[in-house]
């Protein structure tokens, strides 16, 4: 059981596991490089370092980082389930426990497909490696945002009978003979109980499942209950949600999207998480 | 008429600064270097710069805000009004005015003198430069706890026929004979009207005016008709307090009291400051 488990590796994260560490908290901190910051040509607003480039601003973070005794891991959380005194963390196939959990996957611009939401769970999911058992011997829709959807398709042209894959970004492709690339563009989900249809601009695809392989995910498909207003999680000035023990910190919060905000609202999550801990050992 | 004012030079206040930069507002800055941040033996929290020590990070901030064409100045501000559509601001013997005012003063732990609150304009100063002229030719009283204060009571001793001075740190005096040291605690004020008395441990002293000089200033005495609660502004998540055009940062907010979270609000309140702006422009 960890004291705190952070999840995002972007400015709102490492601030937060930095000041963990600081208040000397056993740590888990999830997520890979944030592609917001390495993107960033030039940080003209980071009090201290006029002008960054973003690559270096992202390696100036690892390094600090680096030099705490935080755990880190490069797996994706695709689920945390509040069990009342502490949280349940599914990331890929493995789970965790944590007592205390800070939010800070960023935002996502990327529309999500109609449909998407409400038949997640019921033929639409985010995660091949969790939910292929289900999708033995049958069809299966891969629509692919990132690299990292490339392997999912692979992976599971390994066990399903049939892999159609539907890339929305350019990537080079080496697959099984029974994965079927289809160059078109999303539209909506169909089906009654669940969904078993994915319509697109000029044509549609018919598959027992369905997998949405994205960088980031809203928020409320990966946080049971949790109170959002749009694509931001609600938190008050202590970055407390209206989950006991569940923090939010960075440009899930809201406008401004901008570092030197992500960076003091993951300070101020991680002492209220801290505080909430202390107060909790004391009782 | 600038489009912003900051009080203060510490991380809240550059940061709004560079931020406003950034945003193509014309700024003035005021105060002089935070002292809390030269104190700071080592900062390890703040990301991106692990374990630098405070007068490093205060060189780099400077540096940062000479980046910039922000106007500073190291007046010490004594009042704000609002004026409905803008701010006037009283910086020692000058004024000036803007159309928004970012607060970033810190937090002082010094405990005011009883009375200190509610004599303030009827006997009780913070500002001898601003008001020595009402007590030409009469006896006053400087309680100083800075440097400053020696300047204070020694411009003072040129126009009162009598001077008391009470230090409540230590240092070196050369004054004018009209000027009386009294090492004593100051316990509180006293009078009816107005304050004509100061009692402290072991004595007492009667004079016409008495000057408090020390490095900030209770919030709520800086700008009336503020919303605080205790030593802190009251603000939202956009960092607006009760007063139209003025927000808050840093310290000033309340806890943690921190250099990342500093940074972060100045940010915050800053660009909050630039879309009221904006929307004031557009209608
Ligand atoms: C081109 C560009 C230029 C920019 N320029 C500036 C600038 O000059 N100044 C400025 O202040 N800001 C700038 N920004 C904005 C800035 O990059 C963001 O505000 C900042 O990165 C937000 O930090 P964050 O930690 O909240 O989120 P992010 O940086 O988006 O990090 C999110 C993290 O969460 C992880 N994650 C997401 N979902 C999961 C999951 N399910 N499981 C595990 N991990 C997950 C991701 O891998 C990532 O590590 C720019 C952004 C872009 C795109
Ligand atoms: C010994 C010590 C160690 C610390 N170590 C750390 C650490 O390791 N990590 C960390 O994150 N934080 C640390 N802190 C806390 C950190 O220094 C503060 O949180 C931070 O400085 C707050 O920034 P601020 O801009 O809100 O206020 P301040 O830094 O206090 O700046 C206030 C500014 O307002 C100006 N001002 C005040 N009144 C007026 C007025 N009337 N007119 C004009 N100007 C005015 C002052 O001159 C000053 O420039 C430490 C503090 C101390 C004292």
């Amino acid at each position: 059981m960890y004291d705190i488990a952070i999840i995002g590796k972007g400015p709102a994260g490492i601030s937060a596991a930095i000041n963990a560490f600081a208040r000397n908290k056993s740590v888990i901190l999830f997520g890979s490089d944030s592609k917001k910051v390495i993107l960033s040509p030039s940080i003209p607003n980071y009090p201290g370092l006029p002008d960054i480039k973003g690559v270096d601003f992202a390696k100036r973070l690892e390094d600090h980082l680096s030099s705490t005794n935080v755990e880190t891991s490069s797996k994706k959380v695709n689920a945390i389930y509040s069990m009342g005194n502490y949280f349940s963390i599914q990331a890929e196939k493995d789970v965790y426990e944590a007592e205390t959990v800070i939010l800070a996957t960023g935002v996502d611009f990327k529309k999500s497909i109609e449909g998407e939401d409400s038949f997640l769970g019921m033929g639409v999911s985010y995660c091949a490696t969790c939910d292929a058992p289900l999708y033995k011997g049958k069809i299966t829709t891969v629509i692919g945002y990132n690299e990292e959807s490339y392997k999912e398709a692979d992976f599971l042209s390994e066990i399903c009978t049939k892999v159609y894959f539907v890339p929305v970004f350019k990537m080079e492709y080496n697959f099984n003979s029974n994965v079927e690339i289809i160059n078109d563009t999303p539209l909506r989900f169909e089906g009654s109980m669940k969904a078993d249809r994915l319509v697109m601009k000029n044509s549609e695809i018919l598959a027992d499942g369905f997998f949405v392989i994205k960088d980031s995910y809203p928020v409320s498909s990966l946080v049971p209950g949790l109170e959002v207003d749009g694509p931001h999680v609600v938190v008050n000035r202590s970055m407390e949600t209206n989950i006991k023990g569940l923090y939010a910190a960075g440009d899930i919060t809201g406008r401004p999207y901008q570092i030197a905000k992500a960076v003091g609202e993951g300070q101020i999550a991680v002492l209220s998480a801290c505080d909430y801990l202390d107060k909790k050992a004391s009782q």
